[in-house]
């Protein structure tokens, strides 16, 4: 089995890649366990190839058409669709989060079209679709109404890979990330960027900046239950999704301060203190259009799994990224 | 001040344009009443002019770039888009639906956001953005899983007209339409073509077939009530409307069973017998998808105005249309 992940060389893509690798098969479309025998990683610049034979690492343009058609024949079977313009660029740069977040995915569905093998592809949307006045809790039947560039091009792009899968062109799976944390790395230019910085800068003992008000709830996940996720929604049984193939993936829901209590707990004051709240308009705006909490019901019938608590999410950081860390 | 209609050529864009130059006027950006100088229709085809040195008719495929460019100019500070493909041939004739539906209203927002003069765009969308598991009454807080082509063309395009009134690009309005009945003249490739068909067609003596079991509830809206819907639209403060420029217009909820007995009450049984029920599943398959009621309290206290119920329905169609006709 042939799996491409466009996005290939982003944080998630390469852990999805190591998780791949490490299981070694996904389940095809007749719903049998199917070894990898080659992983495409696609991205902008060279992704890692971990030294593994099945490993092919391409680059380029996913904006580009022909690029595309290059990358993909009927021998890809399944596709995970992380390639994508975070919330902060895309707000800045109109044309650019357009193309990439609306255009490429659909050159993407057309080759697969026109290719005519229906292949799995997995999409992975965002809180970003949310937006305006939302309940406290945010249900499944919820209209979607984003407030940023991203959330409305992340929004058509559901539409797109519901109505490509609708007519038979693919076998789509949209999931809906809670904001992922802890990114280990640098800062990127994602409005929720600081939702990670907070917790991975003073834990090197570096300063960090919070952009939004303490007292702001937000849902997240970790990075590990976000690519558990990829792969569980990858192998679903289309049946049980098939009247609605976008699905609101489990999450925490935390204030910055229960956030910096967290790693007051695991870490102590003098970590925290590395902190200063400082709300900066641009990036509050839009991550406070985001729903503070989503019902995750349905996902976890589905068997999908979240963390359970943001505690948790913090230790695992740790232990992945700082073993040498000690409070 | 210059209007211009898209699908000017069509019945709605038609009926638009008879109502415009009647008023004489719109409300510019600056909430004072501008007269009409220049009324722009636009189609495939050539639209009829009235013979109203307003009106100027001009012809050209809007899926094409180059023509909106030449079609627009900062003078033109209101645009009516209404041209589409219908629900039936946009199903059918997937690129052509995505080619007029979602590409050219991309283009026109395009071209406005480079003449940057931020103009009124009114855009009509439809029932038809709704689907699966619906409730009852579908509310403005109701997300939107459109299972037909045409409702997720124009679900995207209600995103992107909502983010580039976001972004200052335009000032965009989308207004959601019943299903609009009756509509004189033929039959079209819409699914719900036949709404207008089972009335239109045995009030001119002939036969019509309902594809669709008399115990579906529809949700309709008169012609005229929906032009007025129009103009008010472009015409409302923006304040009113600034966190959520989507508006589910006001409409009656009626089954098909019920718009017979209202046309039996308006004209006789011999008349009704004229209409067989049917069932064919493509049209069946989609026009139930779509809601038989939303609430339209918003629209209503936004001073949008609806029809009092079917009977009157049929009643204004027939002295509009039929003025010889006798019971």
């Amino acid at each position: 089995m042939k799996v491409l992940i466009t996005g290939g060389a982003g944080f998630l893509g390469q852990l999805l890649a190591t998780r791949l690798l490490d299981r070694g098969f996904l389940i095809n479309k007749i719903g049998v366990a199917e070894p990898l025998s080659e992983l495409i990683l696609f991205d902008l610049i060279p992704a890692n190839d971990f030294g593994d034979p099945r490993v092919r690492v391409i680059t380029g343009n996913i904006s580009d058409l022909s690029t595309i058609q290059q990358l993909l024949s009927k021998e890809v079977t399944s596709i995970f669709h992380l390639a994508a313009i975070v919330s902060g660029q895309a707000e800045e740069d109109f044309d650019l989060g357009m193309s990439i977040n609306l255009d490429a995915s659909r050159h993407l569905l057309d080759v697969c079209r026109s290719l005519g093998h229906v292949p799995k592809v997995v999409f992975t949307s965002s809180v970003a679709v949310y937006g305006g006045v939302l309940p406290e809790l945010v249900l499944d039947s919820t209209a979607l109404n984003p407030k940023s560039s991203y959330g409305a091009q992340k929004a058509m792009a559901e539409l797109l890979l519901n109505d490509y899968s609708r007519k038979g062109y693919v076998d789509g799976r949209v999931l809906r990330l809670p904001t992922i944390t802890v990114r280990p790395g640098k800062p990127n230019q994602a409005a929720s960027s600081f939702v990670s910085g907070i917790i991975r800068e003073p834990l090197n003992g570096m300063a960090s900046i919070c952009p939004v008000q303490s007292s702001l709830r937000i849902w997240v996940s970790s990075p590990d239950r976000a690519v558990e996720s990829f792969i569980h929604g990858h192998d679903l049984p289309i049946e049980e999704i098939a009247n609605n193939r976008t699905i609101n993936l489990p999450g925490v829901s935390v204030t910055v301060n229960e956030m910096m209590s967290a790693l007051e707990e695991v870490s102590g004051k003098e970590v925290v203190d590395l902190i200063t709240v400082k709300p900066i308009e641009i990036i509050e705006r839009i991550v406070k259009s985001w729903p503070g909490a989503w019902d995750d019901t349905r996902a976890k019938k589905l068997g999908f799994k979240g963390d359970a608590h943001f505690v948790e999410i913090v230790q695992n950081y740790i232990s992945a990224h700082l073993h040498s860390f000690t409070k």
